[in-house]
């Protein structure tokens, strides 16, 4: 067997290690483009912000140590320029010396990556305006902001460009992130991406948001980033993180199937569509794991349990992919910002039925010191209470919910049965009802009747529906502070006395601050006759849902006092 | 719809509360023999350790407070002292006054909860050997703490005993830990309260293993606590936390059955032998969810869970209790322990067939600053690859990984599912290859035949066995550090070259640090024709199973440098 392979990072690293692990016999090559392999992708933008300081801890392996532990034979500053099908060999260019050669295969695995995006924008290939995708990217940003960078723009609101904010943070430069859209993060949905928004707005981070890069041009040693409608931002240098795409091109070129996404196609064995041939990796598209639609979720994680598949079936293991959930986290500043499974945008452009509900826990037991907020959206199919999506920001405790749950989809599990989870608990580690059971809790109670729901989109905007009435249970000291237009107080505590207040023959809008007590009022109330329904997520995601109608300064997560 | 409930901490007033939710209309009574309902067991000891300064914190709910908010008619300081089951009443005493009455009920809910097993031990009565179990305990103890205790003895190695090591090591004390059995925790398996032992006793805890108290007595103001063997601790007080028992009396009395463990007996709806009584927390024996078998799992979590499960039933609702994994974690000095599922010392005593393998992941990705050690154990079904249990030490990240595995239990997951796992990854937050990846990986190798596996167990301790080679493949500078009694060292990197070293006719039992550079020692072995076993979990592994024969100082988990 002579397994060649394309690409040296996440993907093509993995799937020569496991082919030698395979096979001792086989001869394994890989290619490189570029001079290094499997680096830690993940880890450039903290070499950036002077997090890592060395930075060989980026490179976990170095050809030398494939070849001497692995025994593969590892071509860097190697480009593989085509494929000849027929003849099963590609040709190769040696990028120093412009030497080609041909070298013969009877398995290839493509793992070619993906590539920056870079909008036909005027200027924007000028040296001042980068991208980060490789360590030599890396290495270009950190000479840029070591030179003494005092003002940076970032364009582009998503995981990288926020990984980019937090670390360019640390040297206390003037930041502004610039970004198409009328908010950040498009993959979560936006009444969460609000609570990220309002914490880096807090931490000096200038927002230019729904606003397209018009153009780049360099003066005097600056660039300008020139903005919709005349508004410039002038700065040292200009980090681009709009995404990025599936680097096809070999693929293309060689007549291999691309999907509708862009992504090379493969089959649940990684395979294209030449037996031969496999791919893996942020070039391919896989299959939504809760949509069943074709997508590209470029992941390190994925790559490598692709890379794997695709060793184990070139060297006979039928091994099969299952599709993505996409689970995805990212730091910025205090708060970490997690999701798994599919956002309610993306159930609803695949036409999939769902319920939500938000809930605002701690992350531990609030007796103990420490505690902090976590803000969690849950989303499952009102048919039977299958687990579809969540979303979870907070200060600490995030990653293990978002696992949590990326567990219960993976399963298939339900509402009911995250009702049952036995996770651990001790004061500072969670709580006797977890903040994941309490999201079964909340879930159950509406998929059994208990408690009507709506949103923060239901409330109308005109103060003086007449057959709405909005009430607020929570204290009247929390009233007078703040609530929703139009809404009457009675405190929780109050209402079983003062039932004979509310109206008849009104629909009740009831909210508290996060939903808990709403929603013994709405037991209450319910069984009083009264037509009552529960705002989900209460005042604090009304706030961050329709923050044109209401602000709170509790809706960004920090410590507990 | 009048129900009695008897007992207000965690599953009684659990219980209260979902009932009145689920009825405005029904006549709830809560009796508490204690002056506190409601207040977080779990947080008496940090208040002992000072770390919970404001005492008012552990009291979730006051009587006021549950009257209040949920119209429930709390009544402390008040005993039931019978029941009459055939006319449907109990006999209640005021604790204060002595006065006696009689209270129907349409139906029951026991949540009496358990009590501090005190073993018949001369003076174990004595005011300065305390148990903790409420907050009069709490308060007793605090005081004697305050009071400028500076020699405290805990005798019991288990999770309340370790709380209370770790919280009286905030004053500077000299602490004695006894425990009766050869090893502390002893609900989690030898090698794994190793590393915990190695821990507390590197913080100065002194430990008196394998030695049963045989008295107390005062003297001077002091207690004298007799060891085995003449040996004696003089302290300023002792702390007993040998375990607790199901508080039962009331129900033995009223001739409900009680099950074989000594816990009471309930069906799926915790319902008891009566009918119209239920049952509910620490004093009810539940269904052990690995074995299926009889267990006391006294948890605030299962508590609460089981408190409205009984209510839903009470209310008419049909509300089904799945049994109790019994996930626990505790943190002690700076190590987090956590369990879920059955140790391997229960699946042997079920007779029910498992695997095992260990592994020695970090947290985080190792590129990124502040990554720490874990030390991980997964117990797996031989047959289908079922996650049966799992046991997990380190610094960061158990809680999260417990969970992980609590989630993968309770879905009947198996370790082939654990390769796939999609967990979250930033490099602060995990690894692209999770340590749960890492666990699947390791655990379905095992399965599929790539590597035979065997433990320190397994290691002879004549040296001289002429059938058994053990091979050491960790560098030269490793093994002259320290290694297995008689291994030969081949590093692996040189392991292709140097094979013809190596005899065909013995059993070649290789490890190295934690397995993976072994691993792959096995496949490159295997694959040329020897007969090769992996020592799973490496030289950690090995060190902390059999201590007398290895010692490494990297045990313990830590920040890696």
């Amino acid at each position: 067997m002579k397994l060649l392979i394309v690409g040296g990072v996440a993907g093509g690293a993995s799937a020569a290690a496991r082919g030698r692990r395979l096979s001792e016999q086989a001869e394994i090559v890989l290619f490189e483009k570029g001079p290094y392999i499997s680096y830690a992708n993940c880890g450039l933008p903290y070499y950036i912000g002077h997090v890592i300081e060395d930075r060989n801890k980026l490179l976990v392996f170095t050809p030398e140590q494939m070849k001497k532990r692995f025994n593969i034979d590892v071509r860097t500053s190697t480009e593989v320029l085509r494929i000849e099908r027929q003849e099963k060999r590609v040709e190769v260019k040696k990028i120093d010396t412009g030497e080609l050669y041909m070298e013969s295969y009877d398995k290839l695995i493509l793992s070619p990556g993906a590539e920056p995006i870079k909008p036909l924008i005027p200027g924007i290939d000028g040296t001042k305006v980068m991208t980060l995708r490789s360590v030599q990217d890396m290495d270009k940003i950190r000479v840029a902001v070591d030179a003494g960078a005092r003002k940076v723009t970032v364009i582009g609101g998503g995981y990288i460009g926020l990984e980019m904010v937090d670390n360019l943070s640390n040297f206390g430069l003037e930041i502004h992130l610039v970004e198409m859209l009328p908010r950040i993060m498009p993959l979560i949905d936006p009444e969460i991406a609000f609570i990220v928004q309002e914490h880096i707005k807090s931490r000096g981070v200038q927002l230019h948001l729904g606003k397209p890069v018009q153009g780049f041009k360099e003066a005097e040693g600056r660039l300008v980033v020139r903005l919709h409608r005349y508004e410039e931002i002038e700065c040292n240098f200009a980090v681009l993180s709009v995404g990025v795409k599936p680097s096809t091109s070999l693929a293309v070129k060689a007549g291999l199937d691309i999907g509708p996404t862009g992504g090379i196609k493969v089959d649940d064995y990684m395979r294209t569509s030449d037996p031969d041939i496999y791919a893996v990796g942020d070039a391919v598209e896989v299959k939504d794991f809760i949509t069943s639609r074709p997508a590209l979720i470029p992941l390190a994680g994925l790559a490598n349990r692709q890379g794997r598949i695709a060793a184990d079936n070139v060297f006979g293991r039928a091994s099969k992919f299952r599709g993505a959930q996409g689970t995805v986290i990212v730091k910025v500043f205090d708060l970490t910002v997690a999701s798994t499974g599919a956002s309610e945008i993306k159930l609803k452009e695949a036409g999939i039925a769902y319920e939500k509900i938000y809930l605002h826990p701690t992350n531990h037991a609030q007796f103990y010191p420490g505690a902090s907020d976590i803000r969690f959206k849950l989303l499952y199919s009102p048919e039977d209470g299958r687990i579809l999506g969540a979303q979870i920001v907070g200060v600490d405790g995030v990653d293990k919910r978002v696992d949590v749950i990326a567990m219960a989809i993976q399963a298939g599990m339900t509402v009911f049965d995250l009702e049952e989870c036995e996770l651990a608990y001790a004061p500072q580690l969670g709580a006797a009802k977890d903040p994941v059971n309490m999201a079964g809790f909340v879930a159950s109670n509406i998929l059994k009747g208990d408690c009507n729901t709506l949103f923060a989109s239901d409330v109308p905007v005109d103060e003086q529906n007449p057959n709405i009435l909005v009430l607020d249970v929570r204290t009247s000291k929390e009233y007078q502070q703040g609530t929703v237009p139009g809404a009457v107080n009675i405190p929780l505590d109050e209402l079983r006395a003062r039932i004979g207040e509310l109206p008849k023959d009104k629909k009740i809008y009831c909210f508290c601050r996060a939903g808990l007590r709403s929603y013994i009022a709405n037991r209450i109330l319910k069984q009083n006759g009264l037509e009552v329904y529960n705002i989900s997520g209460g005042y604090l995601t009304f706030c961050s849902s329709r923050p044109e109608m209401a602000y709170c300064d509790e809706i960004v997560p920090k410590k507990v006092k």
